[in-house]
């Protein structure tokens, strides 16, 4: 099935300009305030004896506290809040070929924890509890078509997880449906091509997580004939396309799986709930969990104002991280073809002990302070300015986590970059990437969200 | 890579008949002991006061109770008690070519809970506990060739799930290796080809479980060219190579991952630890964990005494089942390949909510009283004797559950058998099958086993 003009930047409803404008617009009239209150305040929440917070339906989601023990890495027990979500949410893209280019729809939505106010999201961002109405508010917009999609209306469907410091085994349905009706378009939504919304992602915090989350699933050389139609591709571009679409690589598949199966197999990861109030580290006053050492992230109670066309108020704990985190991929062009340097990572939440994860990510610890900085940090701060493809502030989830940005990088190695690797670390092309993101549950959210910056034009 | 004679039955070490008497022999001249005991006398093991079974390392494995909470199915919430075991074991086969023929080291092995006591299992069968010597027992036969593996040595290496209903999240790293030097013959260790140990197993009994799910993953395609050295095929065999082989089949795999995105993601599981002495329907005894009714199945502790060359005894608990259970792929040839009718199952144990299962899969209530059975089951049972191509009874894991033999079968539907399916069944080739166990979990241990099963002499 191909697709033509996937990549263009032709839109026949709006310009880039114009979509630029609109969001900036939208941030303009929508008036958000976020103001930081006693958890004993929040409406609907409720803060247990052992310190979890819990929404009063029983559903939503909660802040739990747990115990890891692993014996990865150089700590092998600690303690820590996590947001426990166990409902599988919908991250929807609603497309529609117009004259040949195919188009999504998306929307400008607000989110509380967003540094701005408004960004670009897809279609449908619904959780279970939101589309089963648990809030008693109204039915999404457009949930109807994703409920109701015929097998061969879909594009892409993957269950994704989300950040594995953060959420406990958190997934989403990660879903591109392509329909051929008519499809009103909402306020707030627009219909924009792949190449727009790549266009977009190059600068700061205008494409949502979820957006880049879902998108990073399409594999382009699926739609688009890697040997024609190309005239709009950067060399780069067409660097990539062939990574994705060759067999040609330094390993095979049988190869990553192995070296995957050996290392989930090698580390044991137990997660046990625990009472927040007893987690060493940690204090609880009125207004947030926070570690002694201010490190990491802390957890706030909010009160979310938001003053548009008509006035939506509501209470929720958020998560604010204590400094920026830095994601990046090393890519080096291995007998001619592009090959991505990815880790094995193992991170508390996952759901299967280990993801695979960006060359270097650093979202936890404070990366520029460490006096020992992970494999490759220095590498990737230090690049020169030829070597850096792409370099934006990426915003995490606005629902969940309160101006969360973190430094999104690629970068290409010089000749002089070794081939071989530490023993967590390998080289991968994107189509073996790709068929690892089919299978769900492969790669983590940093490495699916800088999947989808690469730019073919 | 092809390698001749994988299915061969010639063998210059051992013929079949030999390798049956040395099966029965080694039956004969041991002498296993089981008897029941009360949990209190299990040394070495700890009934804590919540009524779960630890072992006083803290390690191995432990009986716990489980509420499971869940959408699917017609029953919604209901406690019991699992294995929990959460380290990854190895299941290891060694390989090895003579004379252009891939001879696969398998051994006797004794196990307490085995209907018969002998069975054949692969070259190496160890817990994490077990190989870094948590009972100060000796280091595993042939565990180094293992661990010291070269990526060009493996074969298959998969994390892949035991019984749902019985195990908590339990994975075995599943691995097949080819080695070249030369390999010493320990006692109980035998050479045998892939047509041997097929041959063997449609025999009841005589290949172990671990023997199955290992050689399960191993797809012939990969090393016997279809159109190819045939000579020694079936008719059948040739139609499963090809279903093995071929890209042709009724769906696509990304209609099979998405709809098994969509089952994933509409049931919810939900699993909390819960103290066994409070589970309702079950009753706890010195001896055994038991429900009222008597169904499913019950915990019991035993003493095992092996008295071979030299004594072995220890006391460990065991699982037994309260019947027999039934599994049974429905096989059909749709548009010249053959597709096999797979169904997507939750259960409580599983690592990602729903894995695929056989067409029928009864375990845990006794079918052949039901009055509403499985769908399926009745067209199985009552299959015409040129539809059955396997019906053999095959043992669970002897090492935790006592007794446990299923029967075990291969139904090829007549003409009229429908393609309509309903929502939790689909239709799959060979290859695709093979496609989603590479990527690990995606299909249970009953359908790995019955795969194991295919003959293709």
């Amino acid at each position: 099935m191909l697709i033509k003009s996937l990549l263009t930047t032709e839109n026949k409803f709006n310009s880039t300009a114009e979509l630029i404008e609109w969001i900036k617009r939208r941030n303009r009239e929508v008036q958000v305030s976020v103001e930081t209150i006693p958890f004993a305040e929040m409406e609907y929440w409720h803060q247990d004896k052992d310190g979890s917070l819990h929404h009063k339906s029983g559903r939503f989601f909660s802040i739990q506290g747990i115990k890891v023990q692993t014996d990865y890495g150089k700590i092998n027990e600690w303690m820590q809040p996590i947001i426990n979500q166990p409902e599988v949410g919908y991250l929807g893209i609603l497309t529609k070929e117009f004259d040949g280019v195919l188009y999504f729809l998306m929307q400008a939505k607000i989110e509380p924890g967003n540094v701005n106010c408004v960004q670009i999201s897809p279609t449908l961002q619904a959780t279970k509890s939101n589309y089963r109405q648990v809030h008693q508010g109204k039915k999404p917009n457009y949930l109807d078509y994703f409920v109701n999609a015929k097998p061969e209306e879909i594009l892409l469907d993957q269950l994704q997880s989300e950040q594995g410091a953060r959420f406990l085994r958190k997934r989403n349905r990660n879903i591109i449906i392509k329909v051929s009706g008519e499809v009103e378009v909402k306020e707030d939504f627009r219909w924009m091509t792949l190449g727009q919304i790549k266009e977009l992602a190059c600068r700061n915090n205008m494409v949502n997580m979820d957006t880049r989350t879902v998108l990073s699933g399409l594999k382009l050389s699926d739609y688009q004939n890697p040997l024609d139609d190309n005239s709009q591709m950067t060399e780069f571009g067409r660097g990539m396309m062939l990574s994705s679409s060759t067999n040609h690589s330094l390993f095979d598949m049988r190869h990553h799986l192995s070296w995957l199966s050996g290392l989930k197999a090698k580390y044991d990861l137990l997660v046990f709930p625990t009472p927040i109030y007893n987690m060493p580290d940690w204090k609880v006053t009125d207004y947030e969990i926070i570690r002694e050492d201010k490190k990491y992230f802390k957890v706030i109670g909010v009160r979310v104002t938001i003053a548009n066309r008509e006035v939506a108020s509501w209470c929720q704990p958020l998560v604010a991280p204590m400094q920026q985190g830095l994601c990046a991929y090393i890519i080096k062009k291995i007998n001619g073809v592009y090959h991505f340097l990815v880790q094995a990572k193992l991170e508390c939440g996952n759901y299967d002990v280990m993801e695979l994860a960006p060359t270097v990510q650093c979202l936890t610890g404070d990366y520029s302070k460490a006096i020992i900085k992970p494999p490759f940090c220095d590498y990737v701060l230090n690049a020169r300015p030829e070597q850096i493809i792409f370099d934006t502030l990426q915003s995490e989830e606005g629902g969940r986590f309160y101006k969360e940005q973190n430094r999104n990088m690629l970068i290409e190695a010089d000749d002089y970059f070794p081939i071989e690797l530490p023993e967590h670390y390998t080289w991968m092309t994107l189509n073996q990437i790709y068929s690892f993101l089919c299978f769900n549950n492969f790669l983590n959210i940093q490495a699916r969200s800088l999947l989808s910056a690469i730019q073919y034009r």
